[in-house]
C-alpha cells in the first residue's frame, strides 16, 4: 500500500478480511501516518520503495500530483508479475505519466468512487467499497492476466466495474464530483464569512445545511492537485454553475417566481437519478 | 393540525405518543392529503376552519404564503384560550400579517429547524424534533400562559428553544438554510443539463454528490414562497456566494493553486461549527 489513508487503508482492511494470508506492507511519506496504520492493524509492516520488487500487488492511493510524480518510479522498481493500481480522482494526467513506460502493462488506472470527507488511516473503514463503482481507464493497456487479477479483487470486495477513457472520465467527474466539492467549500466560506462573529447563529443550521456543506471538510492537500490536474473541465463546470446561480438570482430580482418554481421543479428530476446512490 | 405533511404530521405523531388522550383534527386544502393522513393514523378526524372554535392548540404547517393569507382568519375563528403556533421558514411577513390582530396574543411565531427533503403525510416520522432547535420570534407578544403551554409541548417532544426577532431570523436563516437549497438546486440543474443524455454518467456519482445535491429534491411549492418572502436577504446571500465562486474560478484560471489550497483550508473550520449538527 503506497498511501495508507482513508482509501488505501479501507482497501487494506477489506483485503485482509477476504484474504487473511496476505501480508500488507505500507509505504508513506509521513512516519507518523505509518505508525498510526500499524497501530490500527491496517498494515502488517512498514516498507520502502526498495521493497516493491517483492510485491504481488501495489495499490497507490496518494494525492494525484504525488501519483503522477511517483508512478514511473514505482513501475521501475516492481517485478514483471506485479500489478499496480491507483485510486486517483483524475485519470488523464496519471495515464499520460506512464504511457511510454516499459512496464505500462503492469498498471491498471482506477478510480474507486468511494470515500468520505475524512482522511488519514483512522478514517479507514471496513466495507467502504461494497456496492461502489470502480471506473477503470485504458483497460486494454494492461496485461490480460493482471486485469483478471484486479477484477477478481474488486469483485471480491463488492465493487462494480465501469470502463471509460481517461478524457471522458475527467470531463464527467468534474460535474458529478469535483464541482460538488467547490460548491460545498464556497457555501461554507460564504456562511462563515457572514456569521463568524455570531457562533450562536449555527444553532439555526439544520441537517440540510450540514448535508450540503459536508464536503467542505475535505482535505485541501488532496483536492488542490485534483483541481490543478482537471483545471479546464472544472473551470467549465464552475462557469455553468455560476451562470445558473446568476440566472436564479435575476429571476428573483425580477419577481419572476413562477419561473423560480419551474427551475426547482425541473431539477426535482434529480430524485430519480439519485435513486441507488447513498 | 392545519397542514398534515412532513412537519405537521411529525408533530402529530409525537404529540399522540406523548399525550395519548389528545384527539387530533386535520385540515388540508387537498382531500387526498387528509385521506392519507387518516389512513396513516397521523390524524384522528377530518375538520374544517369552522371547527377551530373547539381547538386547544392549532399547529399551522403549510407553505408560508398560505400562512400569511390564512393566519388572520384562523385567529378570527379560535376561542380565547386557543394557542396557535406556526412552523414557517420565514418569520417577518408572518408576524406582520397578524401584528394588529385582536387575538395576536394567542399566536406564537415558531420555526422548528427540522425536516427532510421529503414532503406530504407519508414523509412524517416519529422523533423528528428530538434535539432540534425551535426558533421563537416575538415571544413577548404572546400571552404568558400560552407561551408556557407551547414551551411545555416543545420540551416534551425534545426540542431546544432559541429566541430571536423576526428580522434577524430571516437574515440569518437565509445563510444557513435558504442558500443551501439554491446551491443544491443549481448544482442539480448544472449536472442534469450536462449529462441528461448520458444516464450512465450518474454511475460515476458517489455519496458526496448525493449529499451536496440532496436538498434539490425539496418541494418547489414550499420553497418558492419562502424565497419570495425572504427575497432581499436571499439575493444578498446569492451575491456573496456567486462572488466567492467567481473568485475561486479566477484563482484556478490564474493557476494560483496555493491560494486555492488556502481557500479550502480556511473553510475546513466548518468542521468545528458542524459538530453537533446531524
Amino acid at each position: 500500500m503506497i498511501g495508507v489513508g482513508l482509501i488505501g487503508g479501507s482497501f487494506a482492511i477489506d483485503i485482509k478480511k477476504k484474504y487473511p494470508e496476505v501480508v500488507i506492507h505500507g509505504i508513506s511519506r509521513k512516519e507518523a501516518t505509518l505508525k498510526k496504520a500499524l497501530e490500527l492493524n491496517i498494515i502488517d509492516k512498514k516498507a520502502t520503495l526498495e521493497d516493491l520488487i517483492n510485491a504481488d500487488l501495489v495499490i497507490v492511493s496518494i494525492p494525484v500530483d504525488a501519483t503522477v510524480k511517483l508512478l514511473p518510479t514505482i513501475l521501475d522498481k516492481i517485478s514483471d508479475h506485479t500489478l499496480v493500481v491507483d485510486a486517483g480522482s483524475t485519470k488523464e494526467a496519471i495515464c499520460k505519466a506512464v504511457e511510454h513506460h516499459p512496464k505500462r502493462r503492469n498498471f491498471l488506472a482506477c478510480h474507486p468512487i468511494a470515500g468520505t470527507e475524512k482522511s488519514g488511516p483512522s478514517a479507514a473503514i471496513a466495507g467502504l467499497y461494497v456496492g461502489k463503482t470502480n471506473i477503470i481507464c485504458e483497460v486494454e493497456k494492461t496485461t490480460f492476466k493482471l486485469q483478471e487479477k484486479a477484477l477478481q479483487l474488486f469483485t471480491d470486495i463488492g465493487m462494480r466495474i465501469r470502463y471509460m477513457d481517461p478524457v471522458s472520465h475527467d470531463k464527467h467527474i468534474a460535474y458529478v464530483s469535483h464541482l460538488s466539492h467547490i460548491s460545498a467549500f464556497m457555501l461554507g466560506k460564504t456562511v462563515i464569512n457572514k456569521e463568524k462573529n455570531e457562533r450562536d447563529i449555527f444553532d439555526m443550521a439544520g441537517s440540510g445545511f450540514a448535508s450540503t456543506v459536508r464536503l467542505a471538510k475535505s482535505s485541501p492537500a488532496m483536492w488542490t492537485p485534483i483541481f490543478k490536474q482537471n483545471k479546464e473541465n472544472v473551470v467549465e463546470t464552475l462557469e455553468e454553475y455560476i451562470n445558473n446561480l446568476q440566472h436564479f438570482k435575476e429571476l428573483m430580482q425580477q419577481d419572476n417566481f413562477s419561473e423560480i418554481f419551474n427551475e426547482m421543479e425541473n431539477t426535482n428530476y434529480i430524485k430519480q437519478i439519485l435513486n441507488g446512490i447513498n
